[in-house]
């Protein structure tokens, strides 16, 4: 089955190395286990990592993304989430207009949340 | 059932009240779905909003609490759950040695993440 879109994964960013290094774990594991759906599956970071959000954009268009998701990868809807995110992607869509582009729902607004709360919780 | 535990959902806490307002909904939601097991469930924020961790914590000492599960709602390991929870949670295990206080895995280690992120992006 072809793929439906690239997907773009945005966290804030770390100064630690550890940190952004799961941001990129947790994208190799999500693009293992989506790949029929969406490919290829990237990170980027707003700040203190690499790649920048519209630097992530541009690697995946120049890749021939013709559609691209983006997840906030937060937990609340802070000026990040609500402000920096958008208006970094829309930089990369003045530059490729023809190119579609959306941002999902950051992942605190995701339904499973709480049950993923009590798992860890379980998880002592 | 006699609930098990207290549970203290411990956030970052954000100048936005709005974000703040979100982490005592979630709390809310998840007391409603676990309040067998988990009883009371309450929030608390590493800085910028009320209460403090070690308020939170004594509010529920207070209240009859003998066994706290602190969960971290953070999706990735900086200092903030490495040392700064661990350190509130400390201060607060010096006033009452003989309550038993565990901090649970942070919720970016939950292994329904990927999940999670993937349901985002189908949101759209």
């Amino acid at each position: 089955m072809a793929s439906d879109a690239a997907l773009l994964i945005v966290a804030h960013g770390s100064r630690r190395a550890a940190s952004n290094d799961e941001v990129r774990e947790l994208t190799r594991r999500i693009e293992a286990i989506s790949a029929d759906h969406y490919d290829p599956v990237a990170c980027a970071f707003l700040e203190l990592a690499e790649p920048s959000i519209p630097d992530g954009l541009r690697a995946l268009i120049e890749g021939g993304a013709r559609r691209i998701v983006v997840v906030p990868y937060f937990l609340s809807a802070g000026r990040h989430v609500a402000e920096d995110i958008p208006g970094e992607v829309s930089l990369v869509l003045g530059e490729f207009p023809d190119i579609d582009i959306r941002i999902a729902p950051y992942v605190g607004l995701a339904a499973g949340i709480p049950g993923l709360v009590l798992d860890q919780a379980a998880a002592l």
